[in-house]
């Protein structure tokens, strides 16, 4: 194997695929790159068996030669020395050469590494997928969706499914949730006609893989193609493929804790409420989830406040937009609250509850594609 | 006690107060703030008992009003709380009062926050330095000082003295000389004429002191005055006064390790060694100090190279400037001839060695002020 290529695009692949990487993988060979020269380019494998990703970097494009000098084969690198290699490289472009007993020889400038490869045919085939389930989306929008949505999946073990995002499209819709039972965040988006007939329900993907795809993922309106099959789903632009298992099981079914009416709706600044909760916030330092209290008060004031009695308390009037419906008192977590706001990517924000004790509702004021739902705490 | 003041210049002193504190301090009230309101401004104070820092924000200055409303007082605020607070208030102004019973209530737009504060009385005294013999230097010189010299401290407690730098003025001339037994940092600088009569040799302050000071000090030609007691220095500008421990015990005396002569002298480029020495580095991760070859060839070449069995190796030549004297091959750490370069600040450098078992020099290529010494690796 051999190939001269560009080391910023080198670079930019290795940074990709090494998000699949664990060093704390059970396969050892998972701990390396793979590197492929092929005819019409070099393919970077990075895998941890959970994630796959493949980065692919063209022989030329747009005018623009990116690889040289390309002689077939492959070879298996340590993730651990080859990407600072690359990055502390001293010129533009990167000679690399494998020789049969495994042996790579890395050039650039008078720089000049000898490193001990691995055989590529000791690395596992990713799994080829088969299916005629696909859609496509601009880049930008399923960043969104992730965006919107994954922060609110479960951390802790105790019910492996919430630990995912549950894709759903039906009617033409295509619905991201996610929820750890104390909160809930969903973010719908109507698809392109075509995909009318495609529908699927029982997707669940690990928060961990969208976290990392989002990483990956430029923000931009190029196309991801998504595949889905039984047991996994791809994400695919022009030069990325990044696979993931998907979570087992049933996903609850959360359209039932919805409230569909309301007997206060607070309208708001986001950045407004967003800020006084985080100083509320502050005093509560020691635990984890710290409760504030949100209470409606005359002439459209709220009062945000919170009490920890041996540091002190805070207390803060907003002034909302308006105030609808009944009085309210209520307590939430700060942490919830904070999440919800930043996901609604709206200036004006509606706030609909049903009471101190029911779930509320947060959405942009005029945009009913966001929702975010959050339970509250009981303290009055 | 009660004031108004500027958010932003308060922001800053709780910063510059909080490199002081640690949460760690056996003495409780170490852990909070003090406040301050003198007649003519706010003084706030931080301490862990070894490094003491006050911070004052004047009444006014230059014509702008930064304290408004001054009752006098002082109080102790918890640190743990207090900066969050004041970097998240909603205004630029902040009104700060507390009560008798030591109840503290901050206020800044609508938000208002009420704390648990302190008795100021039962903050320890800060010992009043009474001296002589002090001198003055430019802020940015004596951030320099302190750059070129004190990551050169030892970081273990073996010998405790070799964790702080040895300050010594004779003859006009102020010496920073730092050394962990392995490798030597020194930079000298001419003082003014007035000082002329102030002589010290015995003088060493803890390298955390120094690091904390830096980071304090802005980078600008304002005068810092330095007095020096027993076992105590005080650095003063204006507005701030960092006093800190001196270690006990004698500092070795350095000057016999520096070599009076050479054998090989290498001129170069003092950014193209440091990468090629950062490259050469780069397989040697697992071992803390990572050993790189230094070999003169021919034609002003060096070659620098390292080798890790199991990974691999690396090689890459160098073009010097020129090269004077005997052949050479020597080895040393890689992180202390970078940490060396870095403290040149000069773009052309000279090393000096005297064979290959032998402590070598490097100096900026026109300049004797700045000296840094390296004990080499036998490996050859």
């Amino acid at each position: 194997m051999k190939f001269i290529i560009q080391r910023e695009q080198l670079m930019n692949s290795v940074q990709d695929v090494m998000k699949a990487i664990s060093s704390r993988t059970t396969i050892p060979i998972l701990t390396g790159i793979k590197l492929e020269a092929q005819e019409d380019g070099i393919k970077l494998t990075g895998s941890d068996s959970d994630i796959s990703i493949e980065s692919f970097i063209p022989r030329e494009a747009d005018g623009i030669v990116y690889v040289e000098q390309i002689e077939l084969g492959s070879i298996i690198l340590q993730a651990k020395y080859f990407p600072d290699i690359v990055r502390k490289l001293p010129q533009s472009t990167v000679e690399i050469e494998s020789e049969d007993n495994f042996k790579v020889t890395i050039r650039s400038g008078n720089a000049e590494f000898h490193l001990n490869g691995q055989d590529a045919e000791e690395y596992p085939q990713l799994p080829k997928l088969h299916t005629e389930d696909s859609f496509e989306l601009p880049t930008d929008l399923l960043k969104n969706l992730i965006k919107q949505t994954v922060f609110a999946v479960s951390t802790v073990e105790t019910r492996p499914i919430l630990t995912g995002v549950n894709m759903k499209l039906t009617d033409g819709e295509l619905d991201f949730v996610a929820t750890d039972s104390h909160r809930l965040a969903s973010r719908k988006i109507p698809l392109a006609k075509e995909t009318n007939t495609l529908t699927f329900s029982s997707v669940v993907i690990p928060g961990k893989s969208l976290i990392e795809l989002n990483k990956i993922l430029e923000d931009n309106q190029e196309s991801v193609e998504i595949s889905v099959t039984e047991n996994q789903i791809l994400f695919r632009t022009k030069n990325l493929y990044f696979l993931s298992r998907l979570l087992d099981g049933n996903y609850p079914e959360t359209s039932r804790l919805i409230p569909d009416q309301s007997k206060t709706i607070v309208y708001g600044t986001t950045k407004e409420l967003l800020q006084s909760i985080d100083r509320a916030s502050l005093l509560a330092k020691e635990s984890r989830n710290s409760v504030v209290r949100f209470q409606t008060k005359p002439n459209n004031q709220v009062e945000i406040s919170s009490n920890s009695p041996e540091i002190g308390k805070v207390v803060e009037e907003v002034t909302a937009k308006s105030i609808e419906g009944e009085d309210l008192k209520i307590s939430f977590s700060a942490k919830y609250m904070m999440d919800a706001l930043k996901a609604i990517e709206h200036d004006q924000v509606k706030i609909e509850f049903t009471g101190a004790m029911r779930p509320f509702i947060i959405r942009p004021i005029d945009n009913d594609q966001v929702l975010q739902l959050i339970l509250p705490v009981r303290t009055y």
